[in-house]
């Protein structure tokens, strides 16, 4: 790691903000299933993403996350009215962020800072604008500008195009363990925001670092 | 519908063989985690060899096979030994395949039969040897001849190359409903064999035929 790194970029969903904070809406609306909705929900919001990728069949990340949804309610044989699947959706732009997110932000001041997200800008803005964390940020990426998903080397190459930096020079982060398989295979630094305690993914490709959560990157001051 | 099937293609995995028959011997090793284990480990199966596909990474289904397995036992924190991966490795070679299998295969004579699958010859061969089934199929198709993982449009490709018929004159089936919709995104007339009774996979593309098992192909006689 000789050349110094000029850019932070970070993914959205399960790094800066937690996507369990859905649980709490489900549950309201589906009582008692909160949980088993949230972790479907997610789970095949990103089978969808890669599914479509392979496929050459991209839709945006709101449509696939609404899919994912709505696959998720039928699977659990829970039936839903579609006002229901709107405010779930709505759930989706006020997640809640970690605690340690906004310090850590604050600190990195002689650092660009971005993110860079399989989301949407319909599903993302609002959400960061919501979080109060605009502010931080120099750039807000999104594949949908390019349409192709992560991990594809093509979703990544969006990044250094928007950023104007060599693959170097950027430190990527994220908690979604094949995100940083993707990056690192790609040529950013990485650094895997372990908050679940997981072992590394067997997908040939290492971190640079392991945290367990952002306050780690404080070392890259 | 109008051009006539020539020939019925069968997925492997979860269509043809019983992925969880390796939930025994996982349990003969670690007792009482054969469920888990053997469910995480499809589930990371799956999933690596979508983000290999993703990724432009790939490696044989065989050793994908073998990295999702390690990665589920440290996962649930589960100490092993190689050889104990060895033997579970050697049952995937030795899963049952569903009941009503050999008589459908038996009743359809006029047409090609052909599997295709994610699954690498060092896998597929010793499995269909073993089951007796190979004496019915005409040809057996992986993915790994062009390094193309399902759902991509060029491994369907693959099937069309092989067999030298047109899309719409091939029946794929699949337990799968994601191996349904990459099937059927290319072009094949496609029959998926619902055995989970789950929902149609919300990916804009709705199966040919839904039947609960493959006894329902027999209308195709």
């Amino acid at each position: 790691m000789i050349s110094p790194v000029k850019a932070l970029v970070f993914d959205v969903y399960g790094t800066l903000f937690d996507v369990n904070t859905v649980e709490k809406k489900c549950n309201e609306l589906f009582d008692g299933k909160g949980k088993e909705i949230s972790l479907l929900w997610r789970k095949k919001q990103l089978e969808y993403s890669f599914l479509r990728q392979i496929m050459g069949q991209y839709k945006t990340f709101k449509q696939i996350t609404l899919h994912a949804l709505e696959f998720s309610l039928q699977k659990l044989d829970i039936a839903y009215e579609n006002d229901q699947l709107l405010v779930l959706m709505e759930a989706y732009t006020e997640l809640a962020h970690y605690p340690e997110v906004e310090n850590v932000l604050r600190e990195m001041t002689d650092k660009k800072l971005a993110v860079f997200s399989n989301g949407s800008r319909d599903m993302l803005e609002p959400l960061i604008n919501y979080s109060g964390l605009t502010k931080y940020f120099d750039n807000i990426i999104s594949v949908d500008d390019v349409k192709q998903y992560k991990p594809s080397p093509a979703s990544y190459t969006h990044v250094l195009n928007t950023l104007g930096l060599e693959r170097e020079e950027i430190l990527f982060m994220s908690s979604n363990g094949w995100d940083i398989s993707g990056a690192k295979n790609f040529g950013f630094k990485t650094a895997w925001i372990n908050r679940s305690h997981s072992p590394v993914e067997i997908l040939n490709q290492h971190p640079d670092r392991i945290y367990e959560d952002l306050n780690g990157i404080l070392e890259w001051k």
